[in-house]
């Protein structure tokens, strides 16, 4: 089954809201095995309407329109669907009734065109709206099915929750199960080099590559009936996909790299401190993020001075003047001070030149290094990062935490 | 003059983004006086991706389609507009050259399906793309225009705000010239309800309210022919919205408000270092995310353990154990040691409970203690934040620079 979602408002068009009904609707769409293939917005224009819902009825079996089901004059969902699908709109009496004592409750007065919005198609499944009142409905035609929801998510997702999806699920008799798998250290376009081939060949469970921020993303999606066959459908591919990306692979379940780092530091009981300079905090911030990291994020240091170099981390004054700030040598010194000052198993510090300014002849803004302790064994790592100061950090931050959880698994 | 937005890509189908990118330009459009009647979105499918392009140019004046540009097999937007449009695809020297650089300046491996992304469709305006490697382009074609940009906001917005709005604006013979005024501390309602009469008064400049992450927005838009001209049209409605909102007015020109605590500290020449507990490095990471930082920030504690605020910050164990972590006089304790110990003319400390978990009978998550030190003055102020981690600590960080500038202000 595919269907079609075409939302309703000229809010819309004019860039007021965001059409996040339309995310949310396809999600769950998906999940229950119907494929989405258009999203379409559409004014509160009767013509325009009339247009789009026969268009999305040319080419869809089930049409889930959002918004304009309103009080107000604009509102003309309802009117025009009923319309162009031959039926007329009739008082529906118990939802007449709901909307009275809605404003009866909150000893507001009933209006006049509050009235219109308890006429409803003829031979129409009424869906309740207790977050609001404008209901929605549901009427097949021919095999098609049209439902109608209101445009505020607050009261749309409990009444499509509620009713819409259910009926649907016992429509299709299925679901989907997926997985996200997480990639960092490689692109996209080498990912997918590497595992075209498996994507091609699959077709149950689906591999659909996508890029986030610094990482790229794939979802293994099975069409199943319950969550042990979609087990059985999506572990062999996963591990297909390990095979060939090795390290690269990261997280199966979706996780963030600090969600990973966390779990693994918490997994060894492995505690850890960081001392940062160009990123600012901003590691320490994602470690802290994670819900229970009090268990092995013992303290951060922002060391963004030379001064505060040589106080808080014992960094030597010969190795600032030698080496410059941004080296490997000062990397490796403030990690060392680190671990010796807080008694943690694990340290990291990363030095750099996030831009703009601050740039050197031989140090290009971007350039930054990266020292690990663990157990008194160092790494360091030096990186040339292009794009703006916040690339810059977070990709600090990315590959700190990824050298760490390389280094805790030794790969 | 009519738009249409046309986004492209599976992912938005399935759900897994938004489609924040036709609100984004929806907004910018009705700005430069283009009006925009249909969205629609469409997956990675030729077939469907050329019927959803001829039925927009059968409807609109300009077409914007929004992603598919990328190096994979599935980003197929420029060829199949290409094709439909009875253009060659053609190899562009320099964004050829572009590409390649990207990769080597990052030691990275480009990828035969990287050079795909260098072939444009030939008798185009090329958009450069300085946030990734994919390039846009502006085909224009019998009166009707075709401007294909890439999904990601962080690629698109530069783009078109660099290449595409001027080119608009020469288009129309209109230039909108805006000002975005930030409120902080008052809510959306609140402030609508203190200045509606002036937005309704309004008819150039307009005046449109919009909410973001923790703050209110106001955008001022004036349509005129020079900037001389909007200064003059925006300037006296700017004061009238000041006396309105006083010292909730923190912004007037799109300002963070980081970028606005490092200005002020610059301009009078107040060091500053923080202490974070809570926040964990969210606070010192906002700070050095403004470029130039370093002149007035020194550096950052981020002591998430008793241990660590009694050893770096010299906070009592006596009132950590008779008030707790998340206490005034804990946070007071920390923002004193902390000046102490770094010599900084301005200190700020937060301590809280950012939650979920670490709630406790009388201490709900949400609490959090922000204590700010200016030359030996200090203050201490209490929040109960509502929302999940990710808010409780970016609400503290907020009010956290708030109060440090209207402290600094004597607001």
């Amino acid at each position: 089954m595919v269907a079609e979602i075409l939302a309703v408002g000229t809010e819309l068009l004019m860039g007021q809201i965001s059409n996040t009904d339309a995310q949310y609707l396809s999600r769950r769409l998906n999940e229950v095995g119907i494929g989405v293939f258009y999203h379409s917005v559409v004014g509160d224009n009767p013509r325009r309407l009339k247009e789009s819902l026969k268009l999305a009825l040319s080419r869809a079996d089930i049409v889930i329109t959002t918004g304009g089901l309103g009080p107000t004059e604009d509102d003309l969902t309802k009117e025009t669907i009923a319309e162009a699908m031959g039926r007329k709109l009739v008082v529906h009496d118990e939802t007449y009734r709901a909307i009275a004592q809605f404003f009866e409750k909150q000893n507001r007065k009933m209006m006049e065109n509050n009235a219109k919005q308890a006429y409803l198609p003829e031979n129409s499944m009424i869906i309740p709206n207790h977050n609001g009142t404008a209901p929605g409905c549901i009427i097949e035609n021919g095999g098609q099915i049209v439902v109608m929801l209101p445009g505020p998510p607050k009261e749309m997702i409990p009444m499509f929750e509620e009713t819409v999806f259910p009926y649907l699920e016992k429509k299709t008799g299925q679901t989907i199960y997926s997985r996200m798998l997480k990639i960092f250290g490689i692109g996209e376009s080498e990912m997918e080099t590497r595992i075209m081939d498996i994507i091609d060949a699959q077709t149950n469970p689906t591999i659909a590559p996508y890029v986030g921020a610094g990482e790229v993303v794939i979802r293994v999606s099975a069409r199943c009936r319950n969550k042990n066959e979609a087990d059985e459908l999506i572990d062999p591919v996963v591990q297909k996909i390990k095979d060939r990306l090795g390290s690269h692979l990261f997280a199966i379940n979706g996780e963030t790299m600090e969600e990973v780092a966390v779990a693994l530091l918490k997994e060894k009981e492995i505690t850890i401190s960081v001392a940062e300079s160009c990123t600012g905090g901003m590691l320490a911030s994602r470690l802290v993020n994670v819900p229970g990291v009090s268990e092995i994020f013992e303290r951060g240091f922002v060391t963004y001075s030379n001064k505060s170099k040589i106080e808080e981390l014992s960094v030597s004054k010969d190795t600032l003047d030698s080496f410059g700030a941004v080296s490997k040598e000062t990397a490796l010194e403030m990690v060392r001070g680190l671990v010796r000052r807080t008694g943690t198993r694990a340290g990291i510090s990363i030095t750099g030149i996030a831009g703009p300014g601050g740039e050197t002849d031989n140090k290009p803004a971007g350039l930054v290094y990266i020292a690990i302790s663990l157990d008194r064994n160092e790494m360091c790592r030096e990186f040339k990062f292009i794009g703006d100061r916040e690339r810059v950090r977070t990709m600090s931050c990315l590959n700190a935490l990824n050298m760490l959880r390389k280094m805790i698994l030794g790969l």
